[in-house]
């Protein structure tokens, strides 16, 4: 398997997370967002990925994108470690966790969002800071809420092993300490994240031990 | 089944298609988005749905919250009519092309979005319009890509029955036509979403019909 990856990008580390979880060996293939105008603008890229935007996972000659639809096919095609529980409502559980954060929060606080308000609306530096506080508090505070008062919640987001919905919470939360956002009110999430940040997958996972770090 | 929802909100249009296309029944419960301040900000509102957005199902006793989760939730539960294909890999396209649009598009043109623009930000009208055709027309023009060149695509976007992808893209169309945007560049886009709008279980769930419609 071979993952295109940048050490940053939030949503190539939860891919980067699962592999681990599942023991799962990868060639990683760093795409650069912005050096050089951006390695994900070049045409053999959008090639492979039309939306320009990373991860992309070649397994088989097969190529996908977008990072939860790989995190699902992983699951689905090596069975050892399952990243979600087994019932229908259980399941139901720990993708609403995960797309509270990959739908809610992660998009709208994307890199080229980010530049958009800078560039076309002249958004300041503090601007931007703010905006990226704005939804970050609000989506994690949300996220709080759904794991504080839910008996399912365990040492991780959903009983006692790490999944899906770990896999997305700790790159927002590391995105969310590089942003100086507030965490003080949600003790629920930062438990989970230094347990998950304990274990070997998420340590290999890490931006800053990857090889295209910076 | 009660089904929170909102005329105009895309999200609730992709589980009210859902819902048609397996023959559920379900009580609509209106949740005005902008009359008094919101609807959704209410504190029952609140305490159902932490994150304030809609929709939000209640079934059996449970609450679930996030579109693609719900719809993924009654794939599991109600085998009829299936949204998602059998195979591992045309799984992780169909749910490529639905995280393409419920999470590269819908957030960052929420309505939330557009009026933190405003009122925080100060765009304008035709910025925030701009802001709007900006985003669908980049993550339109990457769902346009892989529909085109992709010989899974069919009458729908995955083979010959409408599934989860088409639940997205029927409400993402809909709302880029509201804003005007240039779509003629998708033709293979327009002509499923043609077909789609042609069947009753997309014909029911359009936000004019819909009880609370304006």
């Amino acid at each position: 398997m071979k993952l295109y990856t940048y050490f940053r990008s939030s949503a190539a580390y939860r891919v980067r997370i699962a592999l681990g979880l599942k023991g799962l060996d990868y060639e990683a293939v760093p795409v650069h967002l912005v050096r050089d105008g951006g390695e994900h603008r070049r045409p053999e890229y959008l090639d492979l990925n039309p939306a320009g935007l990373v991860p992309t996972l070649e397994d088989a000659g097969q190529v996908l994108t977008q990072s939860l639809a790989i995190i699902e096919y992983l699951d689905e095609t090596h069975p050892q470690a399952r990243l979600l529980p087994e019932g229908a409502l259980d399941r139901a559980r720990v993708r609403e966790l995960a797309h509270m954060i990959a739908c809610d929060i992660h998009p709208v606080n994307n890199l080229r969002v980010l530049q958009y308000l800078g560039h076309v609306l002249g958004a300041t530096e503090a601007q931007r800071n703010a905006w990226y506080r704005h939804w970050v508090g609000l989506g994690l505070a949300t996220v709080e809420s759904r794991l504080a008062r839910d008996a399912r919640t365990g040492p991780f987001c959903h009983g006692d092993r790490p999944g899906l919905a770990d896999c997305c919470l700790v790159p927002q939360v590391f995105n969310a300490r590089r942003f100086d956002c507030d965490l003080s009110a949600m003790p629920t999430v930062c438990d989970i994240v230094a347990r998950c940040e304990e274990l070997e997958a998420f340590r290999r996972a890490a931006p800053m031990v990857q090889p295209d770090a910076e």
